[in-house]
């Protein structure tokens, strides 16, 4: 009957993908990377049994972790996406004419290359000559700058294995001062039905640091859960009453986001709005 | 290992459910019905091995499919559901005091009985006064009536073996005359992901009968595919431009819809928008 990935999500739900061939595998020294050639998603990247990123629905996700915050910013010049080694988040990124440097901290360059070699619609914007690759521990990347980005994203695999820190209070805390004073940031907190506790954490943690958190929402068939969540820290702009430039919305031709979205996707149902009373 | 059922959605993704017991099992003249209790969904109704709704998630398909249309009715009075035998569209559409009549037309008798025994949360409000409960081809049951319904659901599971006429334009024209000159129509329509083409054709026949016709969003952890999105065919009320009686949202108690919410679920991105071009 073929090739079947089982991707595990918890102790009673997981998902079957079918697959036509395995196009790498290996081990890291973090963790196991694969991309395989799905049936109904396209070609895949596999951490850890975890399925990161399809070819057919990645734009959802990187838009949605990008666009929402870079339209909050009148004017983004310095980046950062720790994590992110596909290069999905700084494809986006780099559209914005503003933006002079953009950095991507990846701890695992098996994830750069097996992307850059395999995934070339989602990586193609690591060449592009306003990135930096950095191939090291965003923890640490994180803690020698000050004032020093206007937006960060921190696109992390799920709250295991390498990416576990990137959900942690000292971590944010040193990422609120890697902002300049006007600066914002999202990270990627997972679905509102598998991951409760963590989003509540995540939530309250930015709320005690930053003046304003928001969470907002996108769907990705790929990843399950329902609903999906980004929750952003910002410094001064209020990214749920932005009104993003539409001539620049129209000169990107997104797949996913638009002027209308923006706001649509800051409401919240009340389960969700629940979550952090 | 336990107990697991395998939910095939298409050729090359299928989803896994652990579940502790069976509470119900039987073959009705329609379909294959059973009740389970999973560990991570509570009790799950499930027809020909498609899960239909649980306990833990299903007030958001049940809130979605009723609020945005009566919401957008100033006095809806009759109201039909077509399908939904589990009674949860109906225990949503009694909350209004305006409905005087809300007729259940479902063709399995089994399922209301497997509901009523199982699943006492969602089929509440099936012995409730106001509702009428007829077991009954909805296909036929529809023809015989002329401008009678204010509002009409329909509720149906997807579109093979029993509920696949519900997505026919034959029964879309039915429905348009069953309903007041100023009556709404609602159908849950799928996943944009995996039934895109049946989206496209639903939302296509409704536009050539309606002069109103709008797909809005949900997500649905039990419901895989990212996005849920139902459409609305309206004769005179636009749902997309209302704004929802702020003091009976508010005494619903609900957990899902807000005022909100109910602007947002109409705000469609891209790839979605395409779909109906």
């Amino acid at each position: 009957m073929g090739f079947w990935l089982t991707e595990k999500h918890t102790e009673g739900y997981s998902v079957n993908w079918k697959f036509i061939k395995t196009l790498y595998a290996d081990r890291s020294d973090y963790q196991h990377i694969a991309v395989i050639d799905t049936l109904e998603f396209g070609r895949a990247l596999i951490l850890d049994g975890v399925v990161q990123t399809t070819e057919k629905d990645e734009f959802i996700y990187h838009e949605m972790i990008v666009h929402p915050v870079m339209m909050s910013h009148p004017e983004p010049q310095k980046v950062l996406v720790i994590g992110g080694g596909d290069g999905g988040a700084i494809r986006e990124a780099i559209k914005y004419k503003s933006v002079k440097q953009a950095d991507l901290v990846e701890i695992d360059d098996k994830v750069i290359w097996a992307s850059r070699e395999f995934l070339p619609e989602v990586s193609c914007a690591l060449s592009d000559k306003k990135v930096r690759i950095l191939v090291e521990d965003g923890l640490q990347f994180i803690k020698n700058k000050q004032a020093y980005y206007d937006v960060i994203f921190i696109d992390s695999s799920d709250p295991v294995g390498p990416a576990k820190g990137l959900f942690s209070r000292e971590f944010y805390s040193d990422v609120y001062n890697a902002l300049k004073e006007d600066g914002i940031m999202v990270a990627q907190t997972e679905s509102p039905t598998f991951n409760k506790n963590l989003l509540a954490d995540v939530h309250k943690a930015l709320s005690g640091m930053f003046p304003i958190t928001k969470t907002y929402l996108t769907a990705i068939a790929t990843y399950i859960g329902g609903f999906w969540t980004f929750t952003i820290g910002s410094k001064h702009y209020d990214p749920a009453t932005t009104n993003p430039d539409s001539s620049m919305v129209n000169s990107f031709n997104l797949k996913y986001y638009n002027e209308e979205i923006h706001r649509a996707s800051f409401v919240l149902p009340n389960y969700i709005k629940k979550i952090f009373d």
